[in-house]
This record gives structure tokens, sequence and C-alpha cells, in this order.
């Protein structure tokens, strides 16, 4: 057995066996094959697909190709939530201490802002002093200790996935299903939290803009996480225009904790307690009206909020940053942003989450730096009907706005005659279901 | 536009457009495309095909990425022949001095062997002292001065390509018929010759085994051959047998010797002959009689032969070679091999191939080196009528020979109760055809 044949397998649309697929992700991890023959396989797999037994077989080879981490020895269940990425979604930052606040253990591992699209870590960075690069035992303690931990994945958890990440992103073969499917769920096999929610975006601000394909990355993905003996559900939802009403790190975490002091009335908050009750119900085997008494209860009673500032100081952040905003700085510039025309409001996530990067609020490559305090505040929602010279939103940058952004930010306001906002979600797929 | 952009509409099986491919092959070549981003591009490829429009341009951007080499001012046209590979096949020794005997000027362009196949610039090496790395200057004055040369293209020639088939040739992207054809003619192209005779090999000791794909590559290069101004014409010949009685160097350049004497008339001869009298019609306009009664004349008058000598010192090879066979010698332990059983006799071109490689007069690796001293001497032909026991070849091995070597030398001949050959040439494609 060769890289070689394996490659030329797959070009050839046969299946390969478990022992093929384990022999490929073991020569990626250990850098036998080259980035070329990575790159080779990734196109013929893209073209050619995998069928179910191939991916579960390629999930589980790079789950198991970095560190493994013995699971705690807490009782009751262990959740985790993913979410295929999209604009102003901080449902993470609400969703983990309401858990957390009704007894749901959480083992929350995050990523970081890519593209148009913001990551969790970053967000969790505008708190001063938060750590993000918990040490395995750091997480599990904390886990343990606090209840949940919200932190980044090393890059010794799942190396093969993290060098076939690197090669598909510059070589147009990241939107593959079954690749998709398996770099998500390897990541999410190698830690330990049993009730897994999978939040997959549709709408064009998504890497899935077709609630079909969205789906289908959805279905593969609960049957890779139940071939694998975990329980998985997972929900298709809107990004079509931003989930909350802030983009930008220091905005979105100030939305985050309005939800969690219940101020805060939008999708966002609709969405996270939406996966906060599905995961509520797995974990407990309770009905949705209980489910939802108890996750409103969290945030009514203030025990969400309070178990956020639990997870922050854990981490080493200030919580004063939870209760005084000038901690958490928006931009000094702040220039409205208005509507052209009478009519209904259309907000195109993907070009707001473009405008938030060229004002320096996201990553264009991975190592580059982000600015905190730059984005934007909505003032009107996507479908609702607004009047010539309003102020839809307000962009916050650090001096005069690049020319880019500016650009970016007016194409992301359309007013339409008529315009339907599509549904929040799509589709809820449950782990009976599959 | 970005090389990851072209990859992308490659996968989509979009048509690329001629400046598309033109910035991929300038990316290849000044290397701000990566191996990663090549082999992606070449799977696609494989995948997803192109059109003709797409591997014309591919190969122009090719032949146009290296040094461009002017035609010298000779008058006339100047003749290549290229072979895709196989065992046994010095045509090139035999065609080139018999055209050049008959005033057609050859710039033989020619390679080295890899795997189970031969290749002309090993084979003329065992004549000592003689050069093959000629400069583009020595080249040009040889074929203006002498008639004929035959060298190897520098790395400087057609460097995407080189850059590309190295990719290839790991990833399992070689077997691409769009691919092969641009590789060989972007070569063909960056020369001067003006009328390329292909030379597309089918059968099992040929990288195309099934005729109807050789007829499809053979078609594609006259057409790209074409589209470039050049006079191009295929034949789609057998490799299933090896071509002549000899494997490996210093045998086949014996017996290259003895056809060019008029000593030897078999398959090699046959079809040396073959292409020498389409090229001379090519050039002359002539018949098919006259073109047989001029080449025949080549060889009887001793032209042909002292047209190779002429070449050998030109390229400062000791001439006594062509006339004293100890100069050729073959390795000292002669083994025969055997009929098995009564019968008609088939010969593997592959088995024979390989097991040459294995005593060591081939190369697994481009970087191996080669002894020249072995290989073997046919003693029956593909499709002769057998005994058992009755010596079928001779095997010459330096010491004993590697048990891999015998076992491959065994499984090469195989006796059967009938077999027929398969014709020489299948299919032969004029310029007029395309």
């Amino acid at each position: 057995m060769t890289v070689y044949d394996i490659i030329d397998s797959k070009k050839k649309s046969h299946t390969l066996s478990e022992e093929e697929i384990c022999y490929f992700v073991r020569a990626v991890a250990d850098k036998s094959a080259s980035d070329a023959q990575i790159a080779a396989f990734c196109m013929a797999t893209l073209l050619n697909g995998m069928t179910d037994e191939e991916c579960f077989a390629l999930t589980k080879a790079m789950a198991a190709s970095g560190e493994k981490t013995p699971r705690p020895a807490f009782s009751g269940l262990c959740a985790d939530k993913h979410s295929t990425g999209g604009v102003s979604d901080s449902t993470t930052l609400i969703l983990v201490p309401v858990l957390c606040a009704l007894g749901v253990r959480c083992a929350k591992y995050s990523g970081r802002g890519l593209g148009h699209t913001g990551g969790t870590l970053d967000k969790l960075q505008s708190i001063p002093g938060l750590r993000v690069d918990l040490t395995a035992e750091e997480f599990e303690r904390q886990v343990q200790d606090v209840g949940g931990a919200i932190a980044g994945q090393t890059d010794r958890t799942v190396p093969a996935d993290k060098r076939m990440y690197a090669v598909r992103d510059v070589t147009a073969t990241v939107d593959s299903i079954p690749l998709i499917a398996s770099s998500v769920m390897s990541k999410k096999l190698a830690s330990f939290a049993d009730v897994i929610l999978l939040d997959v975006k549709t709408g064009d601000g998504a890497f899935m803009r077709e609630p079909e394909r969205a789906e289908e990355l959805a279905r593969l993905m609960v049957r890779i996480g139940k071939a694998a003996g975990r329980r998985v559900c997972a929900a298709v939802t809107d990004m079509s225009a931003p989930l909350g009403d802030s983009i930008g790190c220091n905005a979105e975490v100030r939305e985050a904790i309005g939800v969690l002091r219940g101020d805060v009335r939008n999708a966002l908050a609709e969405l996270s307690l939406f996966h906060a009750r599905k995961i509520l119900r797995l974990v407990r085997g309770i009905s949705e009206p209980e489910a939802a008494r108890e996750t409103e209860q969290a945030i009514e009673s203030g025990a969400a909020l309070k178990k956020l500032e639990e997870i922050v100081a854990a981490q080493g952040g200030d919580i004063r940053a939870l209760y005084d905003e000038t901690l958490l700085p928006l931009a000094e510039v702040c220039t409205p942003v208005r509507a052209h025309a009478d009519g209904v409001l259309r907000i195109s996530a993907l070009a707001l989450g473009k405008a938030c990067v060229e004002l320096g609020g996201g990553r264009k490559r991975a190592e580059d730096a982000i600015d905190h305090t730059v984005g934007f505040r909505l003032k009107k929602r996507a479908g609702e009907r607004v009047r010539a010279g309003e102020t839809l939103a307000e962009m916050y940058s650090r001096g005069e706005a690049p020319p880019e952004a500016v650009r970016l930010a007016a194409s992301a306001f359309s007013v339409e005659e008529s315009y339907r906002v599509p549904p929040l979600i799509y589709r809820w797929i449950g782990e009976e279901e599959i």
C-alpha cells in the first residue's frame, strides 16, 4: 500500500477500505505524504465523493491522529456545539453559560474568525486578560469545577486535519461535503463531549449557500457522530442576514451579555435559546415546554450571567467587562449608514462581514491581528420597513473608514419593494431522525 | 485572477480562457503556485477534462515558459520524432541516420529511460565518450553542419512542464490525455522541428494500454501540433511484445547498428523504415514506393551507417564502437530462458522491461545509475511456434541474476496453444486526416 495507490483508487472512484484511509491519514500526520499528494487526494474526493463508510473511517482516523485526552470522571453528559461559521453569531457566549447554569457541563472548543466570519475565541479575547489557550488539563479541570470552558483546540489535537485543511484552503478543495464533515467531526470526536449540537449555516453569508447542501452536510455529520457513539443533532439555520444586531468583537460581546441580562430579544437570543433547549432535552429527556421554562429561568434569575462571570474568571478574564461597557470600547469614529429609499430592508451578512474585515475587525489571513473595537451596530433589521434617510446601522472605525469598507457597508443594505426574510431555522435534525 | 480561482473553475468544469491558462503556467514556472495547487489543478483536469482550445493554450504556454532557441537559417524542413516509450525501441538510432543520409535534417530531442521503458539518451551513452548534453548552440550547429543531432532538452527548455510532471508523477495524475498531450507537445513546440512524427505505443508494455486511448492521445497531439503551425502525423503501434530482439543499452545499440548494416530484419527495422518513409514523404511530397526505394537505398549503400558515424563523432563518441562489438560488451553471465511447453510464444514487453530494471539495466528512480551491459537477447519472437526446452532468450547479468529478475524474465515468456500477434501498426494518422 502506498499513498500513490490510494490517490489512484480515489481518482478511479473505487471505494477505499478503512485500512487504506488509516494509512493515508497516518501519512498525512507523519508528513510522509506530500502537500501535493494531499491536494490530489482532496480534489479526487471532492469530485468523486465518498461513501458514508469511507467518511466515517476518515473522521475516526483523523480524530485518532493526535493526542488523546481521557474523559474526566464526572457524572452526567457533557455538551458541545459547533457552528459552520457566520456573521454576528455569538450563540456560544450565551448557550454555554445558560446550560452550565442549568447543570449541563459544556466542553466547548471554538475557533478563530477567518474571511468574513467571526470566531468565538476572538470575541472572548475582547475581555481583558481572558485566556483561550488552555492546556488539556486546565480545560478538563475547568469543565469539572466550573461546569464549562471555552477554548481553542491545540495543534496537537487533530494534526492530520490541521495539515489537510491548510492544503484544502489554497487548492479550492474546501467545499467537499465529506471533507468538511470529517474535518468538523474529527475535532468533535477528539474531544470528550457526549452530546454535540451542530449548527449548519445556509444563505449568502454561509459557506454552504444552498439549504439542500447544508442539510446534506448536517445529516452526514449526525451519521458520523452516531457511528462513533456520540449523541448528535443538527440545525440548518439562516445566515443570509447577520444573526444578531452587532458585528465586531467588542460589540458582539456586549450584545451577548445583553441577551444574558434579558435586555436583548432578537434572532441571536432566539437561536441561542433554541440550541440550549435542544441540548437540555437531549441531556435530561424533558419536554419542550419544560426546557423552555428552565432556559428562560436561567436568564431571568441572572444565573446564566453569573455562570459566564465564573467562566471568565476561571480563564483569567476581567469580570468587570461584563458590567462596564467602557471595558469593551467601540472605535471612536461612528458613521451612520442610511437608507437610500423607502421600502423593505434586506441585509447581506456576507457584505457586512467583509466590511468588518476591511475595518480591521477580521482576518484575511490566519496570521492577521484584529481590532476588537471596530464593526457595526444595526438599527434596523432585515425585513423591516424603512424610510429613505433613516439610519440603518452605525459603522465604528478607527479614524476614517477605508473606502472599501464604506463601499461594502453600503452594498450590504438594500431597500426593496418587497422582501420576505428567510426562516431562522430551516430544518431540525434530531438524533432519532437519521 | 488567482491560481486558486483557476483551480476552482477547472474543478467546476468551467472552460478556462487562454488568459487563465497562461496565468497558471506562469505561476507554475515562477513558483508562485505551490506543488499542492499544481496537484489540485492536475487532478481536476484529469477528472473533468479539457477542451481542445484549453489544451492548445496549455501546450503553447508551457512551450513558452522556457528559453527560446531561434530556428537556424538552413533551408528545407527539419524533422523530429517522439515515442511515448517502450521496450527494445531503438528506432531513433536508425531513423535519424537514414533520414540525414537522405538529406532530411533531424533535430531529435530524446529522453532517459524510466520504469520498464528504455531511453534513447541512455542507449547513445553506451558509445564511449558520446555527449548528449549539448548546449542549444552546439545542437543547432550540429543539425546545420552534420544534418542531425540527438540530445536531451535542458531543464531550462520547458521549466513549467518539468515542474508539472514532477508533481504528476507522485500524485497519480500522469494518465490524463490532455496533460500527456500538452507535456509531450510543449517540448516539441519549444524545439524548431517543422515536421514531427509521433509514435504512440499501445499494449501492456505501453503507458496507454488500450489502442482506443492511444489513438485519442495521438489525434489530440496531431491537432495541437497543427494548431501551432507544425506538420504533425502519428502512428499508434504495438508494445505488447518488445519491438526489437534486444533489451538493454549495449545490446540495443548493437541491434540498431545491425539494422543500419542491413543484417537485421525484424519489427524494429520495419517500424524504423516505416517512420522514415512517412517523414520523407511529408518533407519531399514523394510517393510511398519512391520513399521505400530511397530509405532502402540509404541502408544498402551504407550511407545511413556512415551518417550515424558522423553524428557519433560530432557528439564526441568513439566511432570504433559502431564496428567493434567488444566496445559494446554484454555482461559476463549468460543464462538461457527456456520454453516450458510446446506451443505459440507470447512475450510480455512489460515483464521483460521490468526484468531488465532488476538486472540493473533500467531506472526505478530518475537519479538511479544504469548498467549498459545487462539485458536480454531474444532467440524466438512472439507468435513463433516453439518446443519445450528450446532457448527463447539469453539473459545477460553481472554475476548471478537477482531472483526477482529471474522471476520476471520467466513470467515474460508464455507458451500458449494459440496466440495471434497484434498488428505492428494499429493506426496511421496523417496530417491531412485531422
